[in-house]
């Protein structure tokens, strides 16, 4: 097997853990599937199992499939002695538990749930340090900064992270210049309400892109910057201390950041990924940030930097700022602390969810009876 | 002393030589000049040597200067026990002899002379490699690949060298459309004819430096690519075989690259250089290169394939297409056949151009007596 990469793909029917299997599926030669482990989707997961015979597989509830593969728990599967290389690409918390498995068991885990990171960074970083396991990142951003920071000896002045901005960033200048996020809450018309919801998520998510980033290079928070760059071509840069920068750019195909974790330090020829067409590209656009136009990325990175359970908090509630501020974190807290202030996130957020959306229904329809 | 770069810079009079003054004139802490080396600018030269009392001078002519510093020849400076580090920025083919002394004796050479690897590339990278000499590039474009290929264990796809592309590229795409180059020198006016001459000099420089990176990276000509980027941010890029690429970025400024290679493998912090401001760089524009359009850089890349004498005839030709064709090349010429092989194309080109000079005369004042 030699250089084969052995493999546990955690999260293995999520839009990453597919597009892992592609990268895996395209590189026999390098890569082998040991594991795979999924929640719900038990029909995709058992044409998986199928598909990649792996030696243990685990899911929320067992499928009925038979093959010669054993059903182990997650845990076990990311700390297994057959097991090298674990892919961390479950929803959101449920990477937790895994990921500190396999770093405490001394495996490469390359991440792509940025939850693990940026609810527990803290103790991830130091489980990582303790057993000499290294974390690779997945999202393209990080990947980005990780690719150019190679072979570089000196410690970079600023990381700048790159966003597509979204919806909002879409409009005119002077539409732009006339739009308040207060505004478009008090739109009243309740999709609208949805949008916003999904535009402050998309900015919230940058947001914590900066935690992670954050937790992954070591980095001070002040130093890490966001850049508007719709096109996303240039997935992030390193600006150095002699005013120098470098930037990582592709075709936006989450494949050659899960590939570039396989691979690295070497990087590996695969005629299924994309090729970016010069001939196509006749300009990258970038616009600053706007911290005080998008209060949830402002949030987060205020999250980030206060630490303690804030950041776990952030993760779980859906009403941002008045969870945060009702919120009482604990400093250097325990993994039973960061879940128990998720769980307690996630009863305050419905709580004043609740309380919100009754307000908007009566806002929304004058005629609903109270 | 420790870790002070002890540098001769030959051609210190120059734009380059000027700048590199610059640098080490910020970073006392970081490298002093042993050297310095000028042509006829004696005047500057003078004002130099005053200011950083050198133990070693050269120039053409002696100049009437009195301190403690010593009078030699380039080449015995360039091969000095007291140097370590040679800045190559002379004027043309006047740095290869020294750059060859500096290899042979073991020095790193920072080379900012491009024609140095053009006319004599094959020469000296075997010269480098069998004293282990380092070579590092000092021209903008080069420096960017050279900083993109750090820590990369696999060998590049495409090597993408940026270009500005001159004044024809600033035209809209509905007059380039109409522009040809054949148009453009049968153009009547004199003055339009000098334009196109510095055209083409512009692009042929592109060529030159393609053949510059194919040996300072030991890349086929076939996979280095020249992409218009008339912004200049973006020096170069390469190509990885995943699909993904890195690009250096930076204010265009030469005292950059130069100060990379004199802190490579490190960085230092120089609050005199300057650094790119996001809030002000609103697009990066692109355009592929046309070498049908532009029959200079096509000459200068079919001269780099060709090798042998052919690259030292295309220096030292202005008149570049009728002086190759008249040119018998020598196979792995020696550095005598080079040099002869620049004496040939200088007289062939003088004895070219004086005819189509006067026969230009006569097109553009029909008036003229025969």
């Amino acid at each position: 097997m030699g250089g084969v990469r052995k493999i546990a793909v955690l999260g293995s029917t999520g839009s990453i853990g597919r597009q892992a299997l592609d990268v895996i599926r395209a590189l026999p030669d390098e890569s082998k599937v040991i594991a795979l482990t999924a929640n719900k989707n038990l029909k995709l997961l058992e044409r998986q199992l199928l598909e990649f015979q792996p030696k243990m597989f685990c899911s929320s509830i067992k499928p009925d499939v038979s093959y010669g593969g054993q059903f182990l728990p997650a845990e076990e599967i990311a700390s297994h002695p057959d097991v090298d290389f674990v892919i961390v690409a479950t929803v959101g918390k449920a990477g937790l538990s895994p990921t500190l498995a396999a770093l405490r068991a001394g495996k490469t885990v390359a991440l792509a749930t940025k939850e693990v990171l940026v609810m527990a960074g803290e103790i991830i970083v130091h489980e990582a340090s303790i057993h000499h396991a290294q974390i690779l990142p997945i999202d393209s951003e990080h990947s980005a900064i990780w690719q150019c920071l190679q072979g570089e000896e000196s410690k970079p002045q600023t990381l700048l992270l790159t966003a597509s901005g979204g919806p909002f960033y879409h409009y005119s200048r002077t539409q732009l210049a006339e739009v308040t996020p207060e505004q478009a809450l008090q739109h009243p018309v309740w999709k609208m309400g949805k949008k916003v919801t999904i535009d402050s998520a998309t900015l919230m998510n940058k947001g914590l892109e900066v935690i992670e980033a954050h937790w992954l290079f070591s980095f001070p928070f002040d130093s890490i910057e966001i850049l508007i760059h719709p096109q996303s071509i240039i997935h992030s840069m390193v600006e150095f201390t002699d005013g120098s920068l470098k930037a990582q750019l592709s075709w936006p195909d989450m494949r050659l950041p899960i590939q570039y974790a396989l691979s690295y330090p070497k990087r590996w020829s695969n005629p299924g990924l994309p090729r970016l067409d010069w001939s196509k590209i006749n300009s990258l656009d970038f616009e600053p940030a706007d911290y005080d136009r998008f209060p949830c990325l402002k949030l987060a990175v205020e999250a980030g930097k206060s630490g303690g359970t804030y950041p776990a908090v952030l993760c779980a509630a859906g009403i941002v700022q008045e969870t945060l501020e009702q919120h009482r974190s604990s400093s250097r807290p325990s993994l039973e602390e960061i879940l128990a202030a998720d769980k307690w996130a996630r009863e305050c957020a419905t709580r004043l969810h609740l309380g919100s959306s009754a307000k908007q229904e009566r806002r929304d329809n004058p005629a609903t009876k109270r």
